[in-house]
């Protein structure tokens, strides 16, 4: 009867925390993935070029395809590895020829990143569909020109007749439907993770170490820049209360007012090196620069351990990919350029 | 009456000449991939390391995964891309550094290439496990020291614990392990296409035109060389009735006999450029130029373009792949290098 009541006892003690602990996150700003389809494809959708299966099927293999690159080496998914967090785990981008990022900056994650109320660490992208179009033109990237990666595709009948498939017989192949149609696929690389769960109601989806975690995530201020679904994706202002340790690593200053986009911090634990420049590696030592430049605090081992053990609850479920067989090349498709 | 037996006639003609033509094939050297999984597991299996579901997922992930190479950017499915016919598309492998292969050497296929009797242009490997070793630590392809390999993965749990389920608690995992795994996943990799299914004795599986390609492909000759379920795979003389038209590309003169790995026709129209060298993009210009050089004949447009239309046939389903979700580094994980 006594070891009953007390399992009563500390069962509604959870319950009420948990609760409470959830319900604070929301007022913090923290938003959950929805569990339901409909729910999440309203979040995700393109109004102007709606999400369907063919179009995902297509967006996958151009994403997967490197003949977009010059070289024909180089994929979107070469810098945003979907099986590596989506992204490279190097400190600064590689490109054609090995070029190094010219600003030093580090690729960041595909994963959610269609929560990102604006793309590229500097925000000059709007969405996806806009970001696509960068990297495949930038020469130290992809380097392939506009007119280069419309003859690649076009070039090959069976890309040309799926491109048909997807939006009619009409449809003219160009640079901005390729890259738009890339766009559609990445809005579909959401990741819900058991964080979700727990702000959904699931209470015992995080262990007490893990909500301990989010409460000191909160209590610290964390989550004034890293909210939303996204915990993260906002222009915000970097260095507020100390400068960031490796500031002379490369020229990025951030946007003309100096504001940063914020990184998403779902699947950080597989997206290391950190920061824009990508120089820090280890996620606890991140966390303690976050709080000496972002919130002027020292944040010690222990609730950097903590806040460290919750955000790995942001760990998703990746959608399962079957990696795509790309249509040959033909005798016509412009050759590979590694120069 | 009278159409019926006209129907009757050209089935029992067609059957007669396509049984002929099998039977020839047969003859001519040519093996079918077996249709029963004992049968292929059989020609494929190592019997030191035997092919186990668990093996093969390990060894996925072990190819997908850049850590593997100094940089962390290269993984063997960089220039063996499986959606990409198994190989790059590139006219020379390019490697760490944006580096050509010094001998101007062409990245060949890793579909079927467990057919091969030896691996690599110059057969200096007995096996996949062989070769499997050889480009993760060639300066010039991964340019990974085994210790540096052992290093990244025994610095990653997630790792560890799967080499253990996979081979034991006691397991050393060395470069020698690393390499077999990968090679284990490798021996998988095998496509049957149509022509099997024609070898085997479906008749209609080729269409008259094929079966014309196929006939003439083995009276010119092309079956001596090209044969065994690899289409090829063995070391043989490179220029025997004429001077290979790009012979001058690169320093690549076959083994201590001059002998050069004939590759795989499987898959033949997913892997241009053609040659040791890659030079010749075009399967109708590398089909005349093979009648040259190899048969001392020359080979009309008719028979390239039927020769051609029966190679396509060997264009292979390839195993479903469910792209592998990489475990991630730890902080402990040697960083990449790209210098």
């Amino acid at each position: 009867m006594k070891l009953i009541s007390l399992v009563v006892a500390i069962s509604i003690t959870t319950m009420t925390f948990g609760a409470t602990l959830s319900q604070k996150a929301k007022e913090a700003g923290l938003i959950p993935i929805p569990s339901s389809k409909s729910a999440i494809l309203k979040l995700i959708d393109n109004l102007e070029n709606p999400i369907t299966d063919a179009k995902i099927e297509l967006g996958k293999k151009l994403y997967f395809d490197p003949r977009l690159s010059k070289s024909s080496l180089i994929s979107c998914n070469t810098c945003h590895n979907l099986g590596a967090g989506g992204a490279d785990g190097l400190s600064t981008a590689i490109g054609h020829k090995w070029q190094v990022n010219p600003h030093h900056l580090n690729s960041p994650t595909v994963y959610n990143a269609v929560f990102n109320t604006v793309q590229s660490w500097n925000g000059r992208n709007s969405d996806l569909e806009d970001q696509a179009q960068g990297p495949i033109q930038a020469k130290h990237v992809m380097a392939a020109p506009k007119k280069l990666v419309v003859q690649r595709i076009t070039s090959i009948p069976a890309y040309v007749n799926e491109f048909k498939n997807v939006y009619g017989n009409d449809i003219k192949i160009d640079f901005k439907k390729i890259a738009d149609t890339i766009a559609i696929y990445e809005r579909t690389l959401i990741t819900p993770s058991r964080f979700d769960t727990f702000l959904l109601g699931k209470e015992t989806s995080l262990t007490q170490v893990e909500k301990d975690g989010l409460n000191t995530f909160i209590d610290l201020g964390c989550g004034s820049c890293h909210n939303g679904i996204g915990f993260g994706g906002t222009m915000q202002a970097f260095g507020i209360t100390g400068k960031y340790k490796f500031s002379n690593v490369g020229d990025f200053k951030g946007d003309t007012n100096a504001m940063v986009k914020t990184p998403t911090l779902r699947n950080i634990e597989e997206t290391a090196p950190y920061f824009h420049n990508g120089k820090i590696y280890s996620l606890k030592e991140a966390i303690k620069e976050m709080g000496r430049i972002q919130l002027g605090i020292s944040i010690n081992n222990k609730d950097a351990t903590s806040i460290e053990m919750f955000l790995k609850t942001l760990t998703g479920k990746k959608p399962k990919l079957i990696y795509p067989i790309l249509p040959p090349s033909t005798d016509k498709t412009a050759k590979p350029n590694v120069l």
